[in-house]
């Protein structure tokens, strides 16, 4: 018996903003697993803003897509058949055969999940999105309490567990978003002290100076541009700055801060961090985020599109700040073997 | 007896590249010092890029100048009287009562300093300049054997210190610097591996890449501008920036790295500092720079300009890159009381 995979191939690097067309869905064979291989049906995907780094051709601290080449990417799938017997069929996994709807993975890259929580929370605040949440504030950021925190494009999945974090740890958390949906959610779920509509500001500046009286001392950027220069503007004498992404800028020609000079005026740390280089703390994250969760803390949102068909336009609606918390295709939906 | 006094007073703020009428010589009677105060009659004066950032109107981390009133800055003198009994008169002191020629200083901001060292060092390698190479150095690139380590305006009072004390610590150095005789110095004396004419280079990045075939693991800032954005194109994984300085952008309209995001993709460190604020490490500076002068480790060179009068103009050719080494004004000839 043969098993038809669907899965979406890059067809053509995007220029700008990525387009419809530059995916491609391909129908596949997939031969038998072999020893120590998983036969997977994936039941949710993820998309997320760094993959737009990866359809260039550039290389960086993950392996560019290539033309013609199916994508990846995290995923939650069920196992179909086994030739590891670590895992048995019936069990859920995440993996990063993302993309797709089934696939042939090895048994050492799917990690079996706790299935009292939902299995999509493994993409979100358990998965690498609340992972660079977790790393960016505590290692980087190192909190303490009373301190202003800004975070930018605080209703994704990162920026939501972020502005959590930074509120467990009794900060002040000033966030900033676009559109009064999500920043309402900030306030009344996420515990966000104070918000920023991006999208209604003429002057982040004024806007950060007003929300952060007090100055910023924690900046997480997801953004870049001109959230970041306005954290440069208000932030304090020795304020940290948790670079994790820049989205402002991924399909545009980037400006450089103009004010950078303010780093050395005001003593700041600028650190740039992607998750793949701070395994050795995903234990802790693991154990700390459950416990969180559990404990009501965590709370996140999730903006769930239906079918593998949408999974390109799902990623181009994250660059026009459509989804509100993590975007994640659901597969379930007659897909599941 | 009254004693004048002859001081540079901020005429009017600088638009751009200060010039000789935003400074003005005032003649003025010194009071007699008061309990726990010296009479100091200068003979050495420091003029440093950083001070352009006093002489606008803009809050920092040290207090503006002010329009119609005296500059300061590092100075050497020798006491002329003193109503402190720690000091003698005859005594050769460091204090911060610059661009003038006698001061009144309160006997707590002097510091004696050791004579059998040439006494303007205490300007140079010895003193902030010195200071702030060994800080940014030490405390932020923690330079390990066999990295590289890229160093621009590497031939003046900051920049020297900062590649010898990377030599010392056994890295290959790039120095970057405008013109041939500082090259060869910073070849020859500094002991830089080798060295980059950005007066003569159209393409900073290629010309980086050219000299750090390894890439870059450690940027001592003095410049900004071009050489940040090559510097981060250079870089590698988990490189460190010590952000000292940014003499390019001091006059101009700044220009943002445009090449931001590589702080992200690869993991950087971008720490912005001023000595000020890590003086608990001033001893051990003093007894390494001293020690490594002694050893013949470090070198220095001075460009000196004589007489008080010359103090401004000797100030505005640091932004004209007219100094090799440390400029100094030496107010010795028949200055002296």
């Amino acid at each position: 018996m043969t098993i038809m995979a669907r899965q979406f191939h890059l067809k053509s690097r995007p220029e700008g903003l990525p387009q419809a067309n530059n995916f491609e869905l391909v129908e596949q064979d997939l031969p038998a697993p072999e020893r120590g291989q998983l036969l997977v049906a994936n039941r949710w995907l993820s998309v997320d803003p760094y993959m737009r780094g990866r359809m260039t051709g550039r290389e960086s601290y993950m392996p560019p897509f290539q033309v013609g080449e199916p994508l990846d990417g995290a995923a939650i799938g069920v196992i179909v058949e086994s030739k590891d017997e670590r895992f048995s069929p019936g069990e859920v996994v995440s993996h990063f055969a993302g993309w797709r709807d089934r696939a042939i993975i090895d048994a050492a890259s799917a990690t079996r999940i706790d299935t009292t929580i939902p299995e999509q929370a493994y993409l979100g605040p358990l998965g690498f999105p609340g992972f660079a949440a977790y790393i960016g504030m505590l290692q980087i950021g190192k909190p303490r309490a009373g301190e202003t925190v800004f975070v930018s494009a605080a209703a994704g999945s990162v920026g939501s567990l972020a502005v959590q974090i930074a509120k467990i740890k009794e900060c002040r958390v000033v966030a900033s978003a676009g559109g009064e949906d999500k920043l309402r959610w900030l306030r009344e779920e996420a515990g966000a002290d104070a918000t920023i509509n991006y999208k209604n500001t003429d002057d982040m500046v004024a806007a950060l100076r007003e929300a952060a009286p007090k100055g910023v001392d924690i900046y997480f950027d997801n953004v870049g541009g001109t959230h970041l220069e306005a954290a440069l503007e208000a932030a304090n004498d020795f304020a940290r700055f948790a670079l994790c992404g820049m989205i402002e800028q991924y399909n545009s020609e980037p400006v450089g801060p103009r004010n950078i000079y303010a780093v050395i005026e005001k003593s700041l740390l600028l650190q740039g961090f992607v998750t793949i280089h701070n395994m050795s703390v995903w234990e802790d994250f693991q154990r700390d985020v459950t416990r969180w969760i559990a404990d009501g803390k965590v709370k996140w949102q999730e903006t769930v599109v239906h079918g593998l068909e949408r999974t390109p336009s799902a990623f181009l609606d994250l660059f026009a700040g459509k989804n509100i918390g993590k975007m994640v295709i659901d597969l379930r939906d007659g897909e599941t073997p």
